[in-house]
């Protein structure tokens, strides 16, 4: 079998990545610090600190989404269980709601795939090929995930906040670049705006920094046990999984055939 | 460590208590034998068959429960993912929804605990002794499960469909006819009438079939998850998702400081 | 809303597709039966049935899988917590253990799309199909699911049982043709048998029967819980979660870098 | 229904307990501040940062412990389900691992509920209390959680530092006492040294700063799913799931009657 690099645990020590938890770590160092050890290897710098702060704050709540009416519905009948239902919450960060970014990060990685040095590139000749990724997908009717919003349809704020940050912290690199001109051929295309939106800015500003679809995914899932531990806690003292019950019941009576 | 007696497999044979699966079960069996031999390691005879299929049917639907409702829910942010979605609705098969006979049957047994030869004693003894146990739980403010029906508050006619059965098949015993003699008990303690449920029979019915509480909790479980995928697959052609997401969030908007 | 045409419950009644759960389900119908109309809609005949029952008896344990080591460690963890445990087995029946059945079926009807009335395609049409599809699937690199197996390269003696049950009972068809077509023309393309294996087997049963491969998916499931049952109720008498545990740790420090 | 304090999300503004999400918390505030703020609906002083950083930080990883091996063998079935994977680990965070806090919190404040203003007691009252609660615990068979470590059997290094920390920030309190108390007595009737663990230390903790057992065990939970993420993450590219199961087969076969 191969080696764990994570670490290691006994009665009398536990190691991450070969740091003593409770001589070098404990006290010494803070949540985020340690979270990017364990899973990168390394403490963050100043930059990747912000980036994964700001990854989690924006994923610990949604209010009453799927996911957190998930984890009420599930202390409602085991109370017992804070981790269950918690667990029940999290099954829901799929591919429809907490899975965007990840999708994005794939989809920009695979349309660079084969070219060459595309950091090398100018503006215009990302545009040139955003124009053929654009007309590719449209031709094959494959949806270019991280554009639009059904609101914020000129421009989507966090997007633009999280694309200074990109450049005040000197990461604003070919990913962030050729995400906002995919975003602009598409427009092009379909004659009306498609900002490039949290998500797909998300998965751009992850591969600009060095990291993976996957850490961003992961960011997403313990950002969002915040508030599942949150929505848990406020079941057991304000239940709302009775009065779900009943309103679904009532609303499939009456519902369409 | 200890060896496994459950079963083994490889890509050439999988057995089961020592049974090949491919030689042995198959088309030769029905689930409910295999379930059997699986979980107590031998083929039920027909009066277990009979108890084990009314265990699974009793447990697979009882409409839009939080169980269900958490699988739907989940299968909306996680529609890739079917077994993640069946997961979230078991886990709120707890203490409080599915886990009744379980603490049912562990309540009886508990009470018989320090009895002597308990199958031995009359009704009127048990009834004795009963008394006693209705007289410490109320002292001690602690819950009798199994007894007491919002509904049918003379007698469950769940519970004597079981109670006929376990006539019928020869295994009314002490646990079924203590059950009975709480059931009086206590009705007799508080002045109206508590009659044994479905759970609190249920709870009986296994010990007198010389069965454990965790064995019924494990039917309850089997049977749930044929409902849950039900309402998984329901939900992918019939979405109620979105709606219950929209109708939970302008209840709270509109709700109850 | 819409309705949820499963069923309903309240304390006095429990209706699945409109039968009532005490009057004219219980001890007059089999889990089987049950698990039909809850999913389907309707009562099985008797080849849906034998299929059901097969399927789920196949799938209930491999032995100490993945997925029945995931229930035990969890139990040892949260040993209050049938449903946790199970729940966690669960989750690893994914795309690489019990979907690919699933995968099978999907990949056989999306070969199939396009392709005007196959049931009135003769065997030699329907080989040249399989052989143009399987030039592009070796074009593009594609793996072709539900075809060889690591021992019984010839011929896998599930899929010989499964293929003489379908011819049987009578729902021998198309989907079956065109799968061993598709394992001929795989061996021909790549000069050594490719047998169909039991997973391909059950996908094109699944499309020949009329069915949908999510509901071989969810007998997947039901039936594996049965099994994951059995492996939680041993674990609290002959507990391996230690030993799994000690075994891993020591494996990892004397792993390979 | 009830109103959930926690939040409310639309596609144009998320608001947690009222701050506007994008112009109010994102990058303005960290991680810890808003998971402080979803739960307990305001942000954290100085104190219980650092209290919340050293709880999270202590639960994210022991090593290869059921909860990381439950997650790497539910992502060696299920590849494509991150969120699967990490809730599988989560759900052994049960009553045996990571909720002893929470266990010890519980005992505490049992063990002083009906003791009037136990703040006002001096130490040597405490101590008399503490004999009571010992003595009464070992005359029913009751373990006290929280106290004795298999290594450490002088004094847990761990609790030394928790407890100057809450002396340092002011809230070395009347549970923390107590919990010293409980110590001693029950080392002094067992005639052997029982040091305050860094469960049962935690559990004191949580109590001095006016916190309930959950939300430690919420703090455990949100920490620990840092550690499973790792875990999934280093599963893709260093897979230990393929090994262990054989691992475990082969364990099993030549295992112990």
């Amino acid at each position: 079998m191969r080696k764990s690099h994570i670490g290691s645990g006994d009665a009398d020590h536990i190691c991450i990545r070969g740091h003593d938890l409770a001589d070098d770590l404990l006290d010494k160092h803070d949540f985020v610090d340690v979270l990017c050890l364990a899973i990168l290897g390394h403490f963050p710098d100043r930059r990747l600190r912000r980036m994964i702060n700001n990854a989690l704050v924006a994923s610990i709540d949604h209010g009453l989404t799927p996911s957190a009416l998930a984890t009420r519905l599930t202390l409602h009948g085991a109370p017992e269980s804070l981790q269950g239902a918690v667990a029940a919450g999290l099954l829901g960060a799929g591919t429809r709601f907490l899975g965007s970014a990840e999708a994005s990060a794939h989809f920009l990685r695979t349309a660079l795939d084969g070219v060459e040095r595309p950091e090398a590139l100018s503006d215009a000749e990302l545009g040139a090929h955003a124009h053929a990724v654009v007309a590719r997908c449209r031709a094959q009717g494959q949806k270019i995930p991280g554009l639009g919003h059904p609101i914020h349809v000129h421009a989507d704020p966090r997007t633009e906040r999280a694309l200074r940050i990109a450049r005040e912290d000197g990461y604003f690199g070919v990913h962030c670049r050729f995400a906002l001109q995919l975003a602009a051929a598409l427009a092009h295309a379909l004659g009306r705006p498609m900002p490039l939106n949290a998500a797909g800015c998300k998965g751009a500003v992850l591969l600009d920094l060095g990291l993976t679809p996957e850490f961003g995914k992961g960011l997403a899932l313990i950002g969002r046990v915040a508030g599942l531990v949150a929505h848990a806690i406020e079941e057991r003292s304000r239940p709302l999984g009775q009065d779900l019950w009943n309103m679904a019941s009532a609303a499939s009576q009456a519902g369409e055939e």
